[in-house]
């Protein structure tokens, strides 16, 4: 009774069995935007099917009132215009319900084989998602393409396999014999059912929408649940068209499509968002955003299981270099990635104020200060190659935060905006390096600034350096932490540090790996044991709660001959 | 860096692994008190051991006040008089903090190896334990060695190899490279640091201290937590011996004895227990009890994963029989053991009210009511056998509740108090078994009635038996199902009502499984789908976010040589 889409993508589910198991570096999805991987036409067929929805009513067949929401406004300044059906939260409820019981019989292969089918057909609409990405989010297309398309494919397989990974360990019948000394054994033929939690709920960012979305909506999936993905109402159209496509697969596999849809907002959906979340159908809640938001679904969506990813302070802790340009550098690139619209995104740079030794000399706080300044500087100075590297800036309350931030100390290097030689439209801002100060500048550098904002922090020593660290991410969350030294002992209490703060350890990247950027089936994102986030991308916790297994057993004949007089206790 | 007590248990622990794959029957410790497989003097010591508490002040070498707490009483009417040191829960807080560090650094197959130690030296104090676990929950003997023993035991070793089974997957360390075309590949070695939660709680309930409460607190102790065992102000001395032990073998391997501790209290210790289960310290809490609690912990003690087991209602559907006496017998039993007071002993009885087919006819619903109470009232005429099924009452709120429910409608069998030959201030009861009507009674029989009642209700028919039976399982809670019935359909839809309800089903049991028994390594007890438990004895989501992991990676020579130009995208 193997599902043919199970037995399709098997090999590919076997690899990917393997990787989690040695975590060394895998990926079924090619990352460059090459026409020999993708096909001649495929950037030109994306753009065309992404410009394609400019202005117009995307077409999705799935229950909905007779208007349309949507008011997405790309960051490069482009009118698109799109609409979207709008779907009663209610009817998308019942619509999933009515889906989920075909859906939940069809088994753990068919829940699997159908994922890995929508993850193929989504690699193949990689251009369109990625020209979607990055006219909502503001990304540049390189990484809207890579982390949009790719990557985020990746991390959706990496969901389905270890979900795969704890359905494969229950079996379907089991025979129990209990010898009873010299009567004859009581023997019972058992069976497992898989039984989904019922309707997972897929709460959406604006800056990562697929990325961010795709592991809870996958391992929903994967699991036997149906799934409602409700988009950021700024970063609609990504997930719109995965809604699409996953429908398509669904119906092609003789399944109601209404085991995914999707719920378009509008902006200010708050209300909206909290009255469904606590609704007794949804059961699952996959959530990316604010702290404010994530928290209220913890602490309020009780009937559900509820995944967060919220903010946190990640930091980088220099102790000692070998190259200070070198790190310069690599710090630079990941403070004007994105313009730092990043989860994993360093905020806090701690440095000695005595300064740091390097290999060539003792370097001031103001010479490490400066080299990092002047790093980014240098990544800024020619706009058409920095904008390939920040991207625009989301939405306005990133801007206004660089506004407010520059007021927070001395400012190392300012905040520039450019102009975007392709979209003269587009908002363009530079990284913001601030000079703060760890005994006087606390509650400025304790709290999350998203965006192109950073601080160098002037500490006693780098133990007080990694103490910081480990107690803000404890107490205020983080996604990353970053340490350079020369000492091997500083690095172990920079493992020390991680370990109290829960959150990953990257040590001396002067190359070609930043901070920001994980690899799926090898690092874990988040860690799930500080507040940035409760759960981690991805593991065993965060597949084996979104179903359960309820039993039946009835006897049968024995199969073993009862044991001689005497022979057991 | 094999641990000398992992290496010690490893066989049983792959024993175990094997189990839980197939989860066909298998069990470590032997269920029959028998002098060949404890010893000849084992029970003789053990009652000695047990009696030597009386009017002592149990010895315990942890954080203490000067003064002393403790007001248990046996249900069998014997003097106790036993005190336990009282404890600061802040002195314990801080105490399982200061020994987490030392424990945290030994790593899994520390944990897991002085886990099964403990467990090994539990067993051979199976006697002891026995005696104090009928003594303070009024089980009767067998139930009390069974039960408190060698089956808490194995559900203890089930929790340990769930654990052992997810820590396994993850490697300790990897090489990580990844292509760069022409370029040397970027290579990273990668070290994953298993991370405890930190320190869990266990509230124990008074009628299974340490069936109930060996599961998290050895889920906890597997995964590298620090653990505080605070068991039902009624039944302490079996706790207190299993963290004796605990704090024995720990002390013994080199660790801080303060991993386990016991925090032993006085009736009504519910502030205590509030205030100590919000502590930002305690990240894990599992609790068994009433759900007016449970669901208090689920939605306060925000920092911890809560795992609860609270109340529910258990039911039968009786459709049709070959044997009807056989059923009644199987059904009495599972009444009148421990009389009910099991969070899996059934209270209503669904039988249509045009009666039922059986092998030998039709049957009407007052016959086969009366077949029901016959056979209760049958294991209940002879007292000195029936209260070694009985026991004896846990509490005057189980016997206050009896003398309530016998106004709820007509009386089928009622209960009775019986003189017990041993102890003559035993307070026991038999059982209760009232007729209910579907029409006009849900609102009595969809609350739990905990304690020896039961109802016979009489519906329209099979189908409305399980709709009820459904529903009401997944509203109220249920951590059983039972259905007679000859016709594969109707078994089918069974089936099909115990996944709406989220329970675990037993068909036709006729012989020596009664429906109330779980049998570790192959039922699951409880699903977590449902209000009665949001977890599962034991599976992958009870023990796999109980640790988190932290990642560190940096740069290291790659191992492959660059493909030639040209050869990748």
């Amino acid at each position: 009774m193997t599902h043919p889409l199970f037995t399709k993508h098997e090999a590919t589910l076997d690899k990917a069995l393997a990787a989690i198991e040695t975590r060394g570096y895998w990926s079924p999805f090619a990352e460059t935007p090459s026409p020999k991987v993708y096909g001649e036409t495929a950037n030109a067929d994306g753009e065309a099917a992404f410009k394609a929805h400019f202005g117009k009513i995307f077409e999705l067949d799935q229950p909905s009132t007779s208007e349309t929401v949507g008011k997405e406004r790309s960051p490069f300044g482009i009118a698109l215009d799109i609409r979207y059906p709008k779907a009663e939260p209610d009817a998308l409820v019942r619509a999933a319900a009515d889906a989920q019981s075909g859906w939940r019989a069809a088994g753990p292969q068919a829940w699997v084989g159908v994922s890995l089918e929508i993850l193929s057909r989504l690699n193949r609409a990689s251009f369109e998602i990625a020209y979607s990405v990055m006219h909502t989010t503001g990304q540049a297309f390189m990484m809207a393409f890579q982390a949009g398309g790719p990557h985020a494919q990746d991390r959706a397989l990496e969901a389905v396999v270890y979900a795969w990974d704890q359905l494969r360990r229950i079996p379907a019948e089991a025979h129990w014999e209990k010898p009873q000394g010299k009567n004859p054994p009581l023997a019972m033929q058992k069976r497992f059912s898989i039984v989904p939690r019922g309707t997972g709920l897929v709460l959406g960012c604006c800056t990562f929408p697929t990325w961010n979305g795709y592991p809870g909506m996958f391992a929903d999936l994967a699991t036997g649940n149906a799934v409602i993905v409700k988009p950021h109402p700024g970063a609609i159209l990504p997930l719109a068209v995965t809604v699409r496509i996953a429908r398509e697969v669904l119906r092609e596999a003789g399944f109601d499509p209404n085991v995914v849809t999707l719920l378009a907002t509008e902006p200010n959906d708050g209300a909206l968002v909290q009255d469904l979340a606590v609704r007794p159908e949804i059961k699952l809640i996959d959530f990316t955003g604010s702290t404010q938001n994530g928290t209220w679904l913890e602490r309020n969506a009780h009937q559900a299981q509820v995944y967060t990813e919220k903010a946190g302070v990640n930091q980088i802790v220099i102790d000692s270099v070998d190259d200070m340009k070198a790190a310069a550098r690599n710090i630079a690139f990941s403070l004007a990635l994105y313009s730092g619209q990043m989860c994993t995104a360093p905020q806090n740079i701690y440095v000695p104020r005595d300064g740091i030794r390097t290999a060539e000399g003792h370097l001031s706080f103001d010479d490490v200060a400066k080299s990092i300044a002047g790093a980014v500087q240098k990544l800024a100075s020619d706009p058409a190659r920095a904008v390939e590297l920040t991207g625009a800036i989301q939405n306005d309350g990133v801007a206004n935060r660089v506004d407010e931030a520059r007021t927070l100390g001395e400012i190392l290097l300012d905040s520039q905006s450019l102009a975007h030689p392709a979209f003269p439209d587009a908002r363009v801002l530079t990284p913001l390096v601030l000079k703060l100060d760890a005994r006087t500048d606390e509650a400025k550098f304790t709290k999350e600034w998203f965006g192109p904002i950073s601080f160098v922090v002037a500490t006693d020593s780098t133990a007080q350096s990694l103490d910081l660290a480990g107690s803000i991410a404890r107490t205020h969350g983080a996604l990353t932490l970053s340490i350079y030294s020369t000492d091997d002992k500083v690095i172990e209490a920079a493992h020390e540090a991680a370990i109290e703060g829960g959150v990953a350890l990257s040590i001396n990247l002067t190359g070609g790996v930043f901070v920001n950027q994980t690899a799926a089936f090898s690092d874990f994102h988040g860690t799930g044991a500080n507040p940035a986030a409760n759960a981690a991308l991805s593991d065993a916790a965060f597949v084996a709660n979104r179903f359960r297994v309820v039993q039946s057993r009835v006897h049968v004949a024995p199969m073993a001959v009862p044991a001689v007089a005497g022979q057991t206790a």
